[in-house]
């Protein structure tokens, strides 16, 4: 194996920054030797994250302004934890100078520069890497990340989604159309931004939605349900605002292609539901299919890379209600980006997440 | 108008029975003149509620001992704050005493004492008095209120859930079958109770989905569904723990009846949409329907009585998003019990309510 | 008694202001009929806080560009919610127009304009007015408020110190050097400001000093508790930020006159210290002294203007320790600041605050 | 070095119990081999704390009934999570077989079994073994924690409270009964208890004092100050119950043995403060001095062993205040439990705990 593969973050001052920093300074195969930050260039890593102080390199590993031609030379893996529109920019020279490049941002997960434009409002400024570009979740498209030099880790939103779906989707169980997902977030997913919105006191002692009914992840969701499905799938997604610093919890209503009405057909499908996790996931270490009485919980994961998942059928709606939880800033961006960095590089899939 | 109604609460040590002392201290027209509570009975109501300890009565108000004999002589109204079961056992003998009972337990909320035994797990306690009882909640039932002598205060998801549904049910806007129904409760809804569920670092950083696909509050929201349709509505619910003192926060993915698939269709079935709230809830004091783009958020009505409502057309996936917030401890329980009360013996409506 | 005195408010954005709002348009003997706001003139006060919107006055008051003349002539009352420094501006010609200014910020609140200059950090921009300003305080100052036209309303911290410090310090019980002031606040009282340190994620399960250890509010603290002693005094003051909206919880460790070393010389003490607080604050609507066993908990004060304290004598230290609650917000700032109105305009001092 | 040492966990089920799971089951040395615990015997790791399903070992650990004769055959360490009293007679049998016991209760912490009667209410179930026992600070006691069979944990306000006033006592700065300590704790401290107080209402929210003036954890922190510096110290400590999972933040006030009342008495002291510190810390791993303008926030220590410590003195009273961050269940008990099993057992000191 690989040791010591030189990699850099630009834009390691948000939330996913930070956690990326964190993850790739304990990380056994990769050594994290660049990080950006046009606000903090010059100040180390160990005064702006106190919480990493005690790791010998945070003393001296110095904020520097970003810079893609250096960052080129010195990593061979770069990270872009930047906002949409301006991480394609960075993207362009480091692919050009051979960098393996891992974006947490939503520039590269869609297909289509058109439907980008639909949902983020400005034209896609580099199109011609869309078709290049690898969604970087790994249960899906694992095979694909082995080699890819672009990859496009997901948004947090479509991985508490996708994951729970997607086995259902593929076995024919449910309805494509008929998928409803409603989701709680942690107020991290906004970001690090100086915004009156997310101060304190407008969150704490608040729920609320937002973003209905047409936020912009439905994009690349809808992206990934329809290659899952074969057909195009159009979903209703509700996210809400709670809270907490992490975690996603996902209520999706589902309909089977299967009508039931009772405990006996309840039991039956179960046990059809339950193969198709069991396929998918019984390998998978970052996929928790819960068994018995217990319902995800955001406590249960959040600082790890896992998503737990749990499934009812309701006799009397015909229904199908799955649940999950995870770590937005985890499974659902930084531990995600370093396991699809794992995948790319070599390393044991779960170095550095557990 | 009736001065000085003498009123009383039996198991006023809950956070429900906490929220009645304070609303009918600083009630108008109501004086409260006993609280009972086997834990706390010989304090006084400043000791055991530090709050409202600035208001002359709570100093020399104690609790009691719970006596259904004593409370009917001394109070005109009587407000049963008890579990399930425990309630029906003291509405007996305060209704034949001639009190007026409002009770905010889920013992009088249905009119079938079999769907009380499937949801509630065992024999209703006085079933001859279901078909008595009126459910209390004023926006739908206000006429029978005036004269009914017991009340069964409506719980507080229903509350959260029929507000928005009944009016677009009625006028025959939407599918009743159709319904789903994700709901976010602050703790506070589980009661004042010592378990470990409920301890802070167990919900704290948490959030979680609880009695899926089955909750209890199913029953008396189907109910009330059905009576609003005209015909037997079976619902969606999924309930959800979240880290708030109060507030529940409702989102209803519902199915007009009228297919729309674009922005023309979505304005068409808006404009009946909108002319159906208004309808329903211009006159309303303890309804708010939003305009323009405001979403309803938990912290705009924590405190208060009021239920805010806000809608969404979706063209993409043809459904009506409705959302609504409420105080669980106010409108869902104790302050909409109080706008009962005030209905019941007219006084103003919002009479200890603003 | 002269009802609907007309009042305004100049800066009504922040959360004084918007909880001044909520008094005042509740208050029974005055009319709100001005708010200013640069950000949101133009837009109602039930579209800024959906909070307010049942209230009638709401939906049609709309915010203004602030304009000293014109408040002049539109109020009798002006409340200044305003920035320090900037409060001062508007301080001068409203008081020149006869209106009577309750100011919300440092400006007025010290007699020297070399301390200001010290603690502050800029030139007083009116020095002439400070010997003019009555410092709005009203458990000490209440004779002086009666005729006063420019009422300095206090700080947070320094109402939570003064409050349980004054007495003993005229009473000569204490040392007045010995004070220590330990304060933990909630995060409203950074203000409705869009910094990074006050976001949610910042401040949740965090919990940290700040302005160690020359806090801004030790000017006035010290010339308050000079005042009550007759001596200048010198206190050591350290605040936390907790993640909490509201409340501040202030544990002050303070030097007894008269040494005590076992129980029966506290037993003596404590009777001079609870006879005391008595005679100060036996008949205070807004100060609650506590007895037995309980000590003061913020959340039994939070939305009240409500000052609790509770004492304890260490026969281990020979030290006194008293502790205070409130709710900064309000007997903090708005609340305190309408009892001052209350006072000011001949109304009960209670009116509009319980 | 040795790898693997069996090591056990007698009363795993509460926080610091969960916490020292997680540390064991990921420690590179240790073999975590037996769990107890009345409540969950029988069921595994993995269902009763989700969050460690992961961990292979976690599906097939499953905890059993604490027997002490058992316990001692199966592991050469046995950490004890259980309640003061209960303790001491586990460890009894454990010592006698030869394990290595480290108690995380109060149990050993104290010399005398008589201030243990005084503080804890009961007479001592083991006195004899008082005098075997080391406390376990490895700051302080590392070289005879090197050879103890008997290791008392510290709590976890003392570890806040005596890392940073033991060096400034040894090298003779202040004066020994100066110090009063106020510090602010997250509510696991209070242990995963079925109580009304620790509910999340209850403590959301809300911030207040407890235990005051005599805490039960003064004992040793007295124990500890009086071993530095030689003569009897007694202090002040008001411990404060804050709305957080995680975190105790100690401000502490200090009189200098040396008078100052300048900026330039104020440098030549902080010099002297600052090598103090130096001295004792610059090579322990797991305390931090901070430095500049930063001061210490429990959010960038929880999850961690690490105690971050800041500084300032005050011209204007003289004082020294220092101000300590620490996570209550990592370094105030299982974090520094598992600090003192590395150097007992020969392992790295950080091992396991980066």
């Amino acid at each position: 194996m690989k040791l010591n593969y030189k990699v850099a973050i630009v834009g390691a001052s948000g939330y996913s920054g930070e956690e990326l920093v964190g993850l790739l300074l304990g990380h056994p195969h990769a050594e994290l030797v660049a990080v950006t930050s046009r606000q903090y260039a010059g100040q180390t890593v160990a005064q702006i994250f106190p919480r990493f102080a005690g790791h010998p390199k945070a003393k001296v590993l110095r904020f520097t302004e970003p810079d893609a031609a250096a960052l080129a030379k010195q990593a061979k893996v770069v990270f872009l934890a930047l906002p949409h529109g301006v991480a394609a920019e960075f993207a362009v020279p480091l692919l050009k100078s051979g960098s393996v490049v891992i974006d947490l941002s939503a520039d590269f997960r869609l297909k289509s520069a058109e439907v980008y434009k639909e949902f983020y409002a400005h034209d896609h400024p580099a199109p011609a890497l869309l078709a290049k570009s690898v969604y970087g979740l790994p249960e899906v498209h694992r095979a694909r990340l082995k080699k890819a030099s672009l990859i496009a880790s997901p948004g947090c939103y479509p991985t508490s989604i996708l994951l729970p779906t997607i086995p259902l989707l593929k076995a024919g169980l449910i309805k494509p159309n008929s998928i409803i997902a409603d989701s709680l977030s942690g107020v991290s997913g906004a970001g690090r931004k100086a915004e009156i919105d997310y101060l304190f006191c407008e969150c704490n002692e608040s729920v609320r939605p937002y973003g209905v009914p047409k936020h912009r992840h439905l994009s690349e969701i809808e992206e990934q349900l329809s290659l899952a499905s074969g057909e195009k799938v159009t979903i209703q997604f509700t996210p809400h605002l709670i809270p907490v610093n992490r975690g996603i919890l996902t209520t999706l209503y589902l309909a089977p292609e299967k009508h039931f009405s009772n405990a006996t057909g309840a039991a039956a499908l179960g046990e059809q539901i339950a193969a198709c996790y069991q396929a998918a996931y019984a390998d998978e270490p970052f996929v928790r299919v819960l068994e018995g009485k217990a319902l995800p919980d955001t406590k249960n994961v959040t600082g790890t890379n896992v998503v737990e998942i749990a499934w009812r059928l309701d006799p009397r709606t015909g229904r199908l209600i799955v649940m999950s939880a995870e770590d937005n800033i985890v499974k659902g961006a930084s531990g995600q980006a370093v396991q699809s960095m794992n995948i790319r590089c070599g390393f044991p899939e779960t170095a550095g997440l557990v």
